[in-house]
């Protein structure tokens, strides 16, 4: 007989094996042996997998819910770095592999279920699995790609362009943020959030 | 015989070969199999690599001189995302990965060489030399940990924070710019760089 916490654990590493396998080639024995490597853990909404000054000890797969990743500017004002939702990825990579102290939040928005890896298993999976250094590769070229165009973005478009590509790319997301969510990312006043979206819906009517 | 240039080649690609050599195991035949994919180009000074809207069908080891690599903004401003010096990788990772037209500028400040590797090529290596794969996803989580770095400081650090950062980690870049270049990578204006300098000398002087 399982558990209700041994069948939750099974159907979130089925999830991450899908994800693998999406991406790079990998024997089903190998990416099991990866999935292995995976802790499960439940985060209630509003609760933090990190803190500020702490280390970051993991890398996170979210097989449910939806997480911030932030910090604090010099004015006590939050700016989010990203979202992560299901099939997503969410870590500090800074503090994760320098194992430095983070200046990154990272808050459960929704109840949320998430499998973490740590270092040492990592580094183990680079070099004993196949696949996974590829696996890595690739993700990390992604999220370095997202990251430079939101830089260019922010200093190259408007606000309002900025609102249609964050919808447009993120359409699962931006339904389930606040407004004041989504003016965080976008490094605007709640204010200026209202007026483009009247804006647009204005459009919209005419 | 060999010609200049064939020696000029050899040169460049032994470095290039001694920094792949000081990052990941890897044999000295599958090392040169590696440097063998590149190609030799010098360039001169203020001339282009990349222009806005090209593709950028490269990715290069500097082996000598210096690149800014930068984009215009809504109002025309330059923002220097970095620079690369000798040692030093430079592409439009978007551009390149995804060979859609890019939004950067990569030009030399120096007189410089640099060995260039196509898509192409790049993607046989993974496949094809033991290695290569670990050095480009190391070497990505490196690059996206300090664009993360500098999209947090710049709104969580001050210009005079920033500036003695970028001294202290670029210590042989920094007297190879103008102060306009400082002030274009820090995305402050140029008199502003000016008062921090004067701020730091008379800091010195007591």
């Amino acid at each position: 007989m399982y558990t209700r916490r041994e069948i939750t654990h099974q159907r979130m590493k089925a999830l991450l094996k899908k994800h693998i396998q999406n991406r790079v080639a990998i024997s089903n024995s190998e990416a099991d042996k990866f999935c292995d490597l995976f802790a499960q853990r439940t985060v209630k909404k509003k609760s933090f997998l990190l803190r500020k000054d702490e280390i970051c000890r993991f890398e996170g797969f979210v097989t449910k819910g939806l997480f911030r990743i932030y910090h604090l500017d010099h004015n006590g004002f939050e700016q989010i770095l990203y979202f992560a939702m299901e099939d997503w990825w969410l870590t500090d990579i800074d503090s994760f592999n320098n194992q430095t102290p983070s200046q990154l939040f990272i808050e459960a928005l929704e109840d949320s279920e998430v499998l973490l890896i740590s270092k040492e298993d990592k580094e183990y999976a680079y070099e004993n699995i196949a696949g996974i250094e590829k696996l890595f590769r690739t993700m990390t070229q992604k999220t370095h790609t997202v990251l430079q165009r939101r830089m260019i973005d922010s200093m190259s478009k408007s606000a309002y362009e900025r609102y249609i590509d964050f919808i447009q790319t993120n359409p699962g997301i931006a339904q389930r943020l606040t407004n004041l969510q989504v003016a965080a990312y976008l490094g605007i006043s709640h204010e200026f959030l209202s007026k483009i979206r009247r804006k647009i819906q204005q459009q919209g009517q005419t």
